[in-house]
């Protein structure tokens, strides 16, 4: 079943969900599901709906045109895209050393679980370049020593460029994104931090979940800001823990979580489900 | 904020959410949230949506009428119904010896986190009169000697209908419901069963999920059939168990989750959001 | 069956197990269950067992003297004490104007659920008194007018000597004890935190979990220190939440955990199970 | 560290932890952590404890004499196994045609997660071959035609021998193993079934899943015993559901859930921690 997406906030009033949703039916499109919030601090009105597209009557290079049109006249003020369910986003994985989100995402795509096409693996060391190769991906080695870490953001961003890439995931990449890189993907980079948000941002929040004595351990999908581990959260996830595990414990038991965590945030991003406001998320 | 919600199930076409929300639209109502589902298998389509209706065109009283003129015009041969956010669903709720379940109704609702209105509880105990009474809840003493449990059901039916009764709640009622009493409250009476369902249906399923070594035990929220324990589910919760814990353990450790689980499903039938399709239950 | 209970901690050496429960064998107790566990980081030895009582050799009431011999005899320098499996711990239970832990403390007790005696609720607000009433508990009101805190402390401390507590519920309760008051029951006064600690910690945790767009709520059951919410974790639980919750459901759905949470720990308490070693609790 | 494992069931009667503990003791071994349980039903003992050998004063060689000599002197009756925590299990594999688990397997004992050798997989497919061979694993493939059942497990057990392995892993091998087959490995064999048993044994469990309408699958790690998706329980874990999921998503969320329980079971057994008990494992 062929269909298209949009994505939608703007401003609330009255009668958005009627006008917009007719204005699709008198195109002949049959909407096959729906979902919008309204978020009453900022009065702004979120949507997402899918509808048949075979017999819509406006053209598929027309939509852009044709939607822009109506939301001139109806005086629609918004921000708002159209997808195709079977035009996969792009994207590009960044990792350090560690395997395991990586992996999953890989057998996750494989098995056409999670619907993204990976332009590219991007990496500081060249360790994984072997798993990129047995799975046909394409492999970048950046090497980001501290001094030249502008350079080498550079490198990365005409990486991304040349291969097209929608969005990042960054797979337990240890590195940390300057402000000037992150505005290039803006609520388009995803991190998996492996805690609790906001418990234990930054580094080691394994070691210092031992240390505090907690006994839940988590994941944290987010999408980055400048700001560290500061970002909206899109997915968490848990897990229990006991006195009779040690740090190195913690770190077994959360790669589940963290690559579970992981490719939930990707899944909703890959179906265009994921809005930003007021630095929270969204998810329709 | 006062609202109306229209819950509606019809086979499914397109231009639905169009036309019923344009309707609605027309006549000013503002829609502040709206859910959907549509079921392939069985082509029908389900809405259940939430509009200020302070500057609602069309008075309370006219809504029926005018609302029947609209699905008439519009050739919608739908189930629907219409409910208002101040109007408390009246329950019944049933109950034997056990108080985890009824405590629990009772304390949500005079916490206001149970939109409902306990109309009256009845038993075929007395155990439970005093636990009423603390709460100022009228309280029904209907034995059911298994020989004149016909008997007992026209009583009790009869008290549903002086309270008014909306619907019920079996609040660990010990005892099964004939098929002509559940026909009175089509999807209106709610069970907890203290299992993982379809897993230990009929009695004893704490025993029978020690004895199978289970490790996790669970309670599932139903509305009652005429078959046991086999009707559409609303919610199900579980708990991790050990080896450590006998059948004792498991019952008590089972009070938590039944109860949770219970109020759930009532929470969610107070809000208008179960519909029934095909034995399964859609959540909107 | 009677059984007597061995809490031990001390420096970790060859031999501990087999010569404490040798001790116990050679005077005839049957040892039904035991635990331990060794801090490697501390080289601490923790240990928990139970032995049926009925047969031992040594009267109860020379149990501290014969056991006090033994380990001086073996050289083992331990923090020990023994209890006996009838004797419940006696509880005082601090409020302020909120029910749900109270409640759902005062029902596990009445249900045999919870081995402890509440022998006595304590509240700076009258609120309460009628549920403390209804369920036969003595209430004792006390004010804490900012200005006096020392002052109620000090009779806090009179009625929890005169009442006999052996241990502190906060259930609850809004106010902050002075270290000095909490130096009276070191790793005696449990406290429920309405956040995933370290996460939210001090006041309004679901206002800022909802401002920081967590996906996931908690509670934290812990021992209470000078610093505020940072004693030892006994025991946590979690909630999922969606973006459609705002402040006010998030503190319903709290609700939950939070007593489930309280009451796992003080159960776990009144079975004498909690070391704390290093700032982390041993759960044994 | 390097330790030594005792796993041991016999009646029940007192003294057997005092004694058993004593002996090693006596001979200078120190137990770094011990767990025992007792089925009162079925009046056995089970303990599982772990001592450092570097200076025991049996020599390695001699355990099992030595071992003997002490029961048979202590008339203790028992079942008794002896372990190295250096010497890893080697288990053989067995898949059909889903990747998920073998994967996942795979991936872990690469990281030294689970402490297991992977001395061969068995297939009666070919598909999987190339995932054996980029892991350096012997790839065995064993066609079972329905009517050559018997002869194939003729070469499985064949292959098995050879291999040297002391336990089989059932990654989603989708044949049902004859009486005659398992009796060679006796609660030696873990099998994963995509459903929360006893739940929807046998065939298409998330299809029958679906159909009932329940709001959370499972999964089940547990032996395999002659009777069909009946053997004692190792490992269940959850997902939660909702009725937007058809069938493929329950697959394909599934997957989660099979692959984190099947390892939490083969971590189990390759760390000597299950016992079996009246069709009830014992895990300590």
């Amino acid at each position: 079943m062929k269909t298209a997406i949009l994505k939608i906030e703007c401003a609330d009033r009255p009668g958005l969900i009627a006008e917009i949703t007719n204005f699709v039916f008198q195109n002949r499109g049959n909407i096959v599901n729906l979902d919008q919030h309204t978020d009453k601090k900022f009065e702004k009105f979120f949507m997402r709906f899918e509808w048949e597209i075979e017999n819509f009557l406006i053209e598929k290079k027309n939509l852009k045109t044709e939607f822009t049109k109506f939301f001139q006249q109806k005086k629609i003020a918004a921000q708002w895209e159209i997808f195709f369910s079977w035009k996969k986003m792009k994207a590009a994985i960044f990792v350090s050393k560690t395997e395991h989100c990586l992996f999953d995402l890989l057998l996750r795509v494989q098995k056409n679980e999670l619907p993204i096409e990976i332009a590219g693996i991007l990496s500081n060391h060249k360790i994984l370049q072997k798993v990129a190769e047995n799975f046909g991906i394409k492999f970048f080695y950046v090497p980001v020593p501290p001094a030249e870490k502008k350079l080498a953001e550079k490198a990365q961003l005409e990486i991304l460029q040349k291969i097209g890439a929608d969005f990042v995931i960054l797979a337990r990449y240890m590195q940390i994104l300057s402000a000037d890189f992150v505005k290039n993907f803006r609520n388009k980079i995803i991190n998996i931090h492996h805690s609790f948000l906001p418990a234990f941002k930054g580094a080691n929040p394994y070691r210092r979940a031992y240390d505090r004595g907690v006994k839940i351990i988590g994941a944290t999908a987010h999408f980055v800001t400048k700001d560290l581990d500061c970002g909206p959260i899109i997915s968490q996830n848990i897990a229990k823990i006991s006195h009779r595990e040690n740090v190195e414990d913690l770190i077994a038991r959360g790669c589940d979580t963290e690559r579970t965590t992981l490719s939930a945030a990707v899944k909703l991003f890959a179906h265009h489900r994921i809005f930003v406001c007021g630095g929270r998320t969204i998810v329709l």
